[in-house]
Formats: structure tokens, C-alpha cells, sequence
């Protein structure tokens, strides 16, 4: 396990919330400051931060902002304001996750200092969990193994450390691959700005191709399609950045293996499959542009999720374990501890 | 047969070639002038003008330029300027098909004249190639289909009206199509500048998605994928853009079909196979522009063809008609007139 202190796109210092804002990346390193709750939702939606898990984080401390705001102004209805925050994006379980955890928080009584002694607690666990999950998927990786990723589910996603990311840098250490490729990811492009620059702040050897040269690099010599998860439902569908789902069957079609990191908060038992879950669908602009703003003619589909089947899937890693070939009866007996 | 009069990105004018810049699309139309041999395969590396049948074309004139030049200074060594411009790109077999067939002009003591003539009729007979292969794709082309398009393979590639697009544009004109979709096609973003502009242009509906949106796409509906091709093979591989593969194979898993339209110049009965041809690797600043100019660790693999298996193509389109699963033994035919 590597121990030392990761880097957290996500910090609370000085009686505030400071998140590095990825859509800079990798150009500029700036970090903004919250106090409002809502302005937290902005930043969730406008991509400020992104990554189902440090999205849960963020909104956990956004929560500790409007609890003060709370005490501050006696007419603030947190209520409305944490279904807001909760509401900021559709598709990641861990967003409305976290806001329940600190709901329960409140229902059992707790003040501020619980609320924050709370969401300290889950940025620690996602930090522990994507430590052990890194391990546990780094014992399936052969040595000499080349590997692909998509979007960012590394340290930027999450606590810190990565999911899928998590994965390839525990097995980068132990020594095990021999190339790492970042797909671009657009249209925000977060294998290229945010993958790239977080495994070369790391000292890993990144590639970066554009998607449309998966199948090229498969033919060339791949080992294993490593990814993050939005929401894993109870059939072991994986949503997740679009664009996966190509990849998973590329990758059958190859004999490249596909392996899914996510933590056991992202597994969502009460979503029976994929085809039940909300996929968000974003600005056209962020495809198009201000190239045809004056031609009605040209609009653009920009669905950011997508589905992957469950039977494309080789591995499941949680902070738990492996699930191979993950099936309902599978993933309902991970989650049991079986 | 739409017999109106297509619009060109290749015009030979004032005793000059004239090219329109598509690497400004669609934000500006910039005509260049070109004298000279060397510029023109200059603005052929360059990708001024690209697409298997346009660079073939825009070579013929090349060599008219080459001749005249030839003629005002002694020295001037055409056969090796020849040379030079059937190397400016290795891929796709139009280029050099087109430099050889003015060598046949020269060798038969053809002067500059008899040079312009023919690369004329290589314009002209690839506009009404387009013309004929569009009618005969169209053919395939159920009422209310919708169709995924990728690169561009439309008038801005060939002499004009297209190869894949041509096939979409007469599909359209006789009522048949319900949507028109254009993946963006990293890292020049063909279809997102090109393919949407010239369909718009021509009062064609067209909505521009992500390569990564591809399989959630067909998964949504669709029923046809159509592409052109810079070089087919002898056994029915098809070079072209990279990213047609991952499309092949996408549609196939999902029952979508798939169909490419190309001129019989992109034949290439000298190739047996897709493994023979050389695939062009540009620079990895397409991918990466300046951001990582200082990192080493951050590297690119850029690609710019894929070679998509014969197997995975339901239909292949020419000018004199249509090959149904293609394979060695029915191209061999089609090209024999059988």
C-alpha cells in the first residue's frame, strides 16, 4: 500500500471549503473559496469539482456551510437548501449518499462540529477505501501489463488517490505495468487534462489518445480497460462517464480484459439496472462551441453518462474486494461481507 | 440524381489552383492560391484540403503547376517534385493513383495543357462517381433511417457532393432519412467543423455527437453507419479515419449496419490486407496542443486511420454499384464488371 499523504482536490481550511478547480487544469492551479452552501451546488454542477466520490465529499462539507448559514440567518431553510445540493447532478449515487449521511447527522441531533467531524470522516474513508482498492485490483494485474483509462476517476475524482486510478498507481508501484494509456474524454476532455497531469505529478508515464483510436491501441497490444463508476446498480450494470461503454466492447471484441473500480458507496442496491438510472444530458455549447450559433440546423446530443453491461465486465473492485464477473447474487453477497 | 451543380473545395482559376482552407471551417472561408508543386503538397501535409478523393484531385492540378514551372526554369527537376507530392501523405492510395495517372499523361508527351484536361476529368468523374454512388446507397436506405456519419466524407473531401455524405444527401432528398448524426472526430474535429457546416449548408438537419456517445447512441436508435474510406483493400478491409473501427465493431453489437461508399480509385487491388497498409501517425500536439510542453511523463499517440476488417461491413458503395458483404472474390468482380 503507498501510505503517503495523497493529494486532495478537496480541502476545509480556515472555517471553509477550498476546491481546486478542475476545468483550469492543467494550465492553471487555482483554488476557490466556499462558504454557501449553494455556491457549493454551483460548483458541483458547473464542474468546479467532478467524480461521483469527491462529489459526496464536497457536498458533505457543503453541508457543514449551510448548517452555519442555518444559525447565521434564522430565515435559511437548510431543508430546501440540502435538496438542492443533493439535486445538483442526477446520475452519481454518491451525491444524494453523502447528503443522507449528514441528513442522519442532523436527525440524530448533531451540531456543526458533527456535521464536520462527519464529512472529515468520509473524505478519510474514500482516501483509506481507494488505498485498499488499489491493492486489491493491483493483485489482478500481471506483471508487464499495458492499460487504458478513461475520463478521471483518480485523485481529483475522489478523496484522493483514485478509484481506477487508485488501481493503476498501486500497480504502477508494485512495478507491474509497462504502459499507460489516458483516453482524452471529451467533451471535457478529463483524461487529457486532469488523468495525464495527475499520473505525471505522480511520476508515471502517461499516453493520451483520442477515443476514437481505442480500437487501433487494442489491436496494438492491451491488457486490461481500467475505469471508475458512477453508480454500479444492483445487476452489476456500470454507469459511468460516456464514452465507457464503447470501450467495454471494444474491449470483449479485443480479448482486452475490463476492470471497474469503484467504492462499496457506489454500489447502489436499490437500482435494480441500468436502464432504471437518470442520464444526465449537457449543454450542446459544450460540444459545439459558439461555432453555430446563428445555424439552427447543427445541434449536438451530449448525453455525459453511459451504461455498460454487466456481462462485459471481468472485475469489480471495491475497498472490500474483487467481484469477478459481477452478477446480482455476486455483488449482493459482496456487499454482505460473504 | 441531384444534377445540381456541387459545390467544390478544389477551383482552378486565373491559371491558378485554389483551395479552400478547411482548417477554418466553419468560422471562416478562406480561399489559398497555389503556384507552385511543393506548396501544394505542402497544403496537402498540412491538411488545407484532406479526404481521399480531394487530395487525389488537388494532386492533378499540382502536377499542372509542376509542369509549369518546369517550363519557366530548367533546373526545376519535376519527377522528383512528382515524387514529393505523392509521399505529402502515405495512407490513403488516391494520392498517388492521381500523381500516376498524370505521369501517364507526360509519358504519352502530354503538355501543360493536356495535364489541366485531365486532372478536369478526374474532378469532373469523381463529382459524378459521387453523384452515381449516392443514388445507388441511397438505394439501401430504408424510409425514416437514421444515420451516424464520422469524419467527413463529403463535398469538402472529394470534388465535390461526397462519398458517404453523397449517399446521406441523396438518401435525404428522397425523403428517406428521420436523423442525420456526425461524430465530431477527434483531434481535427472533421465532423463537428466540417461534415455539420457542409450539411447545413445544404438545408440537412444534423446533430453532432462525441465519439465516446457512439454506443449510447445506437443503443437510442439507429440504423445505419456510413463512412467513406481512404484505401480498401483487396480482401474488402477498409482504411480510413481513425475511429471507423471502433464503429464497425459498435454497430455490429447492436444490430446497427454498416455501410461504406467509395469511389473505385480507393480500391486497391494491390493490397491484400489491411495489415500491409502504412498508417499515418501525426503529431501528438493535435492531442496535447502546448499544455505539456514542459512534461516529458505526458506523451501522445496519434493515429489518424484505422483499418476496419472486412468481416464488419454489410455494404459496400461505388460509383458503378454495390457489394454486399465484401469480401476478396466479390470486389474482384465488382471491379471486373461482372
Amino acid at each position: 500500500m503507498n501510505t503517503a499523504d495523497p493529494f486532495s482536490p478537496i480541502e476545509w481550511r480556515e472555517n471553509s471549503l477550498w476546491l481546486l478547480d478542475q476545468r483550469l487544469l492543467p494550465q492553471r492551479q487555482k483554488w476557490n473559496r466556499y462558504d454557501d452552501i449553494d455556491a457549493v451546488a454551483a460548483a458541483i454542477a458547473d464542474l468546479v469539482v467532478r467524480g461521483a466520490p469527491a462529489i459526496g465529499i464536497t457536498a458533505a462539507y457543503g453541508v457543514v456551510l449551510g448548517w452555519r448559514q442555518s444559525r447565521q440567518d434564522p430565515g435559511f431553510d437548510l431543508d430546501a437548501a440540502l435538496g438542492r445540493l443533493a439535486g445538483a447532478r442526477p446520475t452519481a449515487v454518491n451525491l444524494a449518499w453523502a447528503v443522507d449521511r449528514q441528513r442522519a447527522v442532523l436527525a440524530r441531533g448533531g451540531d456543526g462540529e458533527a456535521l464536520l467531524a462527519e464529512a472529515c470522516r468520509m473524505h478519510r474513508q474514500d482516501i483509506e477505501g481507494c488505498l485498499a482498492m488499489g491493492d486489491h485490483g493491483a493483485g489482478l494485474i500481471d506483471a508487464g501489463s499495458r492499460v487504458l483509462t478513461h475520463c478521471n476517476a483518480g485523485a481529483l475524482a475522489t478523496g484522493g488517490y483514485g478509484t481506477a486510478l487508485g488501481v493503476i498507481r498501486s500497480a504502477w508501484s508494485q512495478g507491474r505495468l509497462s504502459a499507460v494509456y489516458a483516453s482524452e474524454t471529451r467533451p471535457w476532455q478529463q483524461g487529457l487534462r486532469l488523468t495525464a497531469w495527475e499520473l505525471a505529478r505522480d511520476g508515471i508515464d502517461v499516453q493520451v489518445i483520442v477515443e476514437g483510436a481505442a480500437s487501433s491501441l487494442m489491436r496494438a497490444g492491451l491488457d486490461w480497460v481500467i475505469v471508475g463508476a458512477d453508480r454500479v446498480c444492483a445487476n452489476g450494470d456500470v454507469v459511468n462517464k460516456i464514452g465507457t461503454s464503447n470501450l467495454a466492447i471494444l474491449a470483449r471484441h479485443h480479448g482486452v480484459r475490463f476492470l471497474v473500480a469503484a467504492p462499496t458507496s457506489t454500489l447502489d442496491p436499490h437500482t435494480a439496472s441500468g436502464a432504471e438510472v437518470p442520464i444526465e444530458t449537457r449543454d450542446p455549447a459544450e460540444i459545439l462551441g459558439d461555432r453555430y450559433a446563428n445555424e439552427p440546423r447543427v445541434r449536438a446530443w451530449n448525453p455525459v453518462f453511459d451504461v455498460t453491461e454487466a456481462a462485459l465486465i471481468d472485475a469489480l473492485v471495491t475497498e472490500i474486494g474483487v467481484v469477478l464477473q459481477p452478477d446480482k447474487d455476486k455483488i449482493a453477497a459482496h456487499l454482505a461481507g460473504e
